[in-house]
């Protein structure tokens, strides 16, 4: 498609112009962009109000309609948002490791922005803003595809970050965005390596599998989340209760909540009855192993198939294990590699869990829900990776730069 | 493949128990394969003469069979390899930036093994022994596939580290070796994503080529190297001829020589007289823009298709730019991102030329062959990527890792 094709292109050459940029510019943008969001509520809400009555009337479910739904305090949020990545430090220009070499030579790395990052998204217009202001900050060119749900919510959004560009002199192709809605239009954008250099997919399983293995541009997925707690044979009762019921219970539809509970043998028959209650009175479905079922026999069996299950629902499957380390083999043979948790009052097993378990958030006495690029400082996120390369659990301004050799000499040649 | 899955399949077993390693253990276990490969220096290279052999019936070039040759001295070389690696400092474990949150969560990031890397290789039987101590090193399996030319030494290297890791009680599959070199193999563990965390492809661009995008299991490519030198109008005439000479003629059939020499207008006349003379005595054939015919009128005429070619041979273009904005543009155009370097005087030059060229080694006054994993002091190299995302330039200990989030808290669930 000639269209989007030539959208990319524009993006690759404003990314020559970002790395002329200063901080302060680069600041001084986002903070022009916050005003000017605040300023323009009223028209922001009417657009947003075009995508609810779309919504509506196609029948989107009450959870979505909320996600997609703005108000004044959400205009708010997208604004201090704003602010809050252009008070983080600049991660662009820092050189590490500068070292000499017995020839005389520097050696050291500079961090440099990837270039230009495609982002595929759902349906919550902030993550319009929040990857908008990432990529500015670090000196990246976006291409922004969002679900057509909110069409009209990001497209107002896109113009007003763009017309803040303009004024400053900035090329707005910087923050590309692209209003055609298509499916094809997700397979195309990842055949465009000529100049789009990394592209993060928000939109689940669904999206993943639709690009299959084609992709000719580097993608960064935000995969599954088959999140565990692991209740140790010496955790704190009151804890493990509040913990694991905040990691199933507090939002169940996203990534970071628990879908299976792990609870040593030794302590179950002390956690398991009133945690069981908290949850079913929470409406939370529960389904058990056989050991599990001997504690709480009134509810369902768990089988092979919902280990392997991500619920994004009030349900939860239970095993007992024997000990920590089939906890640890449980999560490795059916975790999705995203946040897992241990309660226990045992240093050693803390270690062992925190070495152990290969995820991208790990937790020692604290809920799986955490695992969120504000929540963990970095300002925003651009959605959370599950894969092990280049960057892992939430991305930040950080993981949307690279690191490359610099080297300075008076003269060398190799010998 | 089932030979192949399983092989894999027990590297990945493998890679679960080397989290436990100690780094004393994984100290010691190199140390000692490198006095074994010592010890067994006859039967190495009687295994290699066999290969040698092989090579000069099917007819190799001089070339490939130096690469392939192993001798008293190369032998040592490995060896010393290994205690180079032995003696660097292990990258696991290292936590870094916790930092207390708000809300009393402490959030920070701990650098673990990947998991199974699998590398592609070519002729040169000391890449066995370096990719296998770095992965050992950093507590990944590693799965060998090196070139069919190499297959007895390859093989023999193997036994002698899996002959150590028995006796040191660690599982031998931790060090695999794929000894059947039909292409399919290649294209098979690539789809083994279930195994294999990552594979490093040092083949150059017929391999990269024939895998295509159908790949599983994340690639790191060690792509081509269409490498620039820079000569900028106030450069030092002595330093720029030496350094351009080296970059070409040193060793010309590898990825990190020069391919293209730009030069500015105003100095073209004081330096290319010499360097072309000097390149011309080395045998090196010279191919030039327009401008520099003028200067060098017995040269060959560069075409648009010179400027994107790697010739890995004694042929050099060479282009006149009226500054080093041009040279800079041109580096984008037709540059592989590989290592490109400017020879000048000019401190505001020299920073321009670094921030504003996109490649994983960027050099001040120096030649472009010192893009290497052993020059950069990273002790070995895996190979060197052409790549923005993961690991750039030279991929050393530190690229065969992941950091992964650990938060540890004291009951914090999310409100």
């Amino acid at each position: 498609m000639k269209e989007i094709r030539e959208i990319a292109k524009l993006a690759k050459e404003a990314s020559y112009g970002l790395i002329d940029l200063s901080s302060s510019v680069k600041t001084s943008a986002l903070l022009k962009i916050a005003d000017l969001i605040e300023k323009e509520e009223a028209k922001i809400l009417a657009e947003n109000s075009k995508d609810l009555e779309y919504g509506k009337k196609v029948g989107l479910s009450p959870t979505l309609l909320d996600r997609l739904a703005l108000n004044p305090k959400r205009v708010k949020n997208m604004a201090d948002g704003l602010r809050s990545v252009a008070s983080l430090p600049d991660p662009v220009g820092e050189i590490t490791g500068m070292k000499r070499r017995p020839n005389g030579l520097f050696v050291g790395k500079m961090r440099v922005a990837i270039g230009v990052i495609g982002i595929i998204y759902e349906a919550r217009p902030n993550v319009t803003v929040d990857c908008a202001s990432l990529c500015l900050k670090s000196g990246n060119s976006v291409v922004l595809r969002g679900g057509k749900e909110a069409l009209n919510s990001n497209k107002i959004l896109a113009d007003i970050m763009q017309s803040v560009l303009s004024e400053m002199g900035i090329d707005k192709a910087a923050i590309s965005f692209i209003s055609r809605v298509e499916k094809e239009i997700v397979k195309e954008l990842v055949q465009l390596s000529e100049y789009i250099d990394c592209i993060i997919l928000r939109g689940g399983k669904g999206l993943i599998e639709m690009i299959g293995t084609g992709a000719k541009v580097p993608i960064i997925a935000h995969g599954e989340g088959i999140c565990h707690t692991y209740i140790d044979e010496d955790a704190d009762i009151d804890m493990a209760v509040r913990i694991a019921y905040n990691a199933k219970v507090q939002r169940p539809g996203v990534c970071n909540a628990m879908e299976t509970l792990l609870v040593h043998q030794k302590i179950a028959k002390k956690v398991l009855p009133q945690l069981g209650k908290d949850l079913k009175d929470a409406g939370c479905r529960l389904l058990g192993c056989e050991k599990t079922r001997q504690i709480l026999p009134d509810i369902g069996e768990a089988t092979e198939e919902d280990w392997k299950t991500e619920y994004l629902d009030l349900i939860l499957s239970i095993k007992m294990v024997s000990d920590i380390n089939e906890a640890i083999a449980h999560i490795t043979k059916y975790g999705s590699g995203h946040s897992d948790a241990i309660i226990t009052s045992s240093h050693p097993n803390a270690m062992k869990f925190i070495k152990k378990v290969d995820s991208a958030a790990v937790y020692v006495n604290a809920s799986t829900r955490f695992t969120d690029g504000g929540e963990f400082g970095l300002g925003a996120e651009m959605g959370i990776s599950t894969q092990k390369l280049h960057a892992r659990g939430p991305m930040g301004l950080q993981e949307l730069t690279s690191e490359k050799f610099v080297i300075l000499g008076d003269g060398q040649i190799r010998e």
